[in-house]
């Protein structure tokens, strides 16, 4: 079973969470609440010197986790192809200059192409990307989506594809994001966290509910405790796998987006103490 | 690769496909676009007389393949657990009645309790009902569900999944209906297929097409050859796994509804032809 949760030191937030707020008002309050960690989506920092957001982080004393999302290499055409592996070695250098220590890949996929050809892409993809990541200091997670989004979004859809296509690499700058949304049914999971754990891959592990009803495909998570994932007992699978790292909150909700943040961020916090 | 589909000997619809029109008035177009089969919900026949219901297919030379939907046993309360089986039975005694030799089973979820609980008490359901429908000759095929759908429909979530129960009874009475829509994803879906086939649990084949993008998680399935599943592979699976049975299209659609029925027949059948 899950450890207790004493504290706020493994806490973090994606800034999509709180997509309302501008990056320096989103830090502030996270500090204030006393939340550690921050994963930063790159339209949270657009036009932003990179210097001051890494002052921003120090000031508030946040660590960041993840820059998101890099990834989305299939493609029918090369030359979007190409374009891809540009702007994922564009967000290493992002990420590198605001001092983050890990690119999420949201894999992708071409509905008009089978979904191993869009996986080959894939392993292209990040074939081609690894030394500039290692390069740059700058570590790449896997992130498995759920199937519900296999058309255009991740043709990884468990946590088995993400473990071999690490596998296959076995670099050291490459592993895999859990995140619990995407992956809370499958019966082959305990194993699957095992199997990642033990060949170090557990990167990291992103936390938020699902909504009974979920009214939409893409933004109606549930803050946890809401919904149905029991995410107690993944995290304690993902602790005896050996993973130490943040609890990074992720949550995308036009319901949330459209009310208070304050509120909206100390419900997380309890529910995250409470729930997660 | 799949057969050439030279006739529509092989194809059935689902009277949900065409949900606006009455059952005589479903039987009578399909039988004049010389559709063969015919899988009957529950809701399209509820009031009419069983012996009516015999003679409107016999008039329409329609073959019957499956009732639809049994299932839903997981309950937090036991009650609620007993009346399922309850009304499974019903079911099963209408099917008779109809002469309908299928009985589908969406099995249910109870989003209270783990997922394996709730299978728990799908296998503790099925070996109610199994003497049952053995004694009254008609057979369970347990469908398993696309994973967005594992909150409250069905725990029972990959292929893998329904391939273990139905061999844990070993029953012939008891299979499998293989719906694209919930599958098409699944990496090990042509082992799994296979696997099915020689346990001659493949009892039925569902099709229909996954748009692209999905605007809602129930009700905008696609006409085969609209979305990004790929039908032509997965039906010659089923045929090499020795699958001689109906093609049958269900598809749950606010956008056909609302639209001319006759019209949506026209393209399900071209459809059929030419993409299925």
């Amino acid at each position: 079973m899950a450890s207790e949760i004493k504290n706020l030191e493994n806490l973090c937030i994606h800034t999509i969470t709180t997509k309302p707020l501008k990056f320096e008002v989103a830090c502030a309050k996270y500090a204030a609440l006393g939340i550690k960690g921050i994963s930063i989506w790159r339209d949270a920092v657009d036009g932003l010197d990179h210097r001051s957001v890494v002052s921003c982080l120090k000031e508030n004393d946040l660590t960041p986790v993840s820059y998101v999302r890099g990834g989305f290499f299939p493609a029918f055409e090369k030359r979007k192809r190409d374009s891809a592996i540009k702007d994922n070695i564009l967000m290493l250098r992002e990420a590198a200059a605001m001092e983050i220590p890990m690119l999420v890949l949201v894999c992708g996929a071409e509905p008009r192409q089978s979904l191993q050809q869009s996986r080959d892409q894939i392993r292209q993809g990040i074939e081609t990307i690894l030394p500039k990541a290692r390069e740059l200091n700058v570590k790449l997670a896997i992130e498995p989506l759920h199937p519900m989004y296999a058309d255009t979004r991740s043709a990884i859809t468990s946590l088995e594809q993400a473990n071999a296509m690490a596998e296959y690499f076995g670099d050291d700058f490459l592993g895999i994001a859990v995140d619990v949304y995407h992956l809370w049914f499958d019966g082959d999971l305990e194993n699957q966290i095992k199997r990642c754990g033990s060949n170090h891959n557990l990167f990291a592990y992103h936390i938020c509910d699902w909504n009974v009803p979920t009214v939409d495909m893409l933004l109606d998570r549930g803050v946890m405790g809401e919904g149905c994932i029991p995410l107690k007992q993944i995290r304690g699978w993902m602790e005896e796998a050996g993973f130490r790292g943040f609890h990074e909150v992720e949550i995308f909700s036009t319901r949330f987006w459209e009310g208070d943040q304050d509120n909206f961020l100390d419900k997380i916090v309890n529910a995250y103490r409470k729930h997660s």
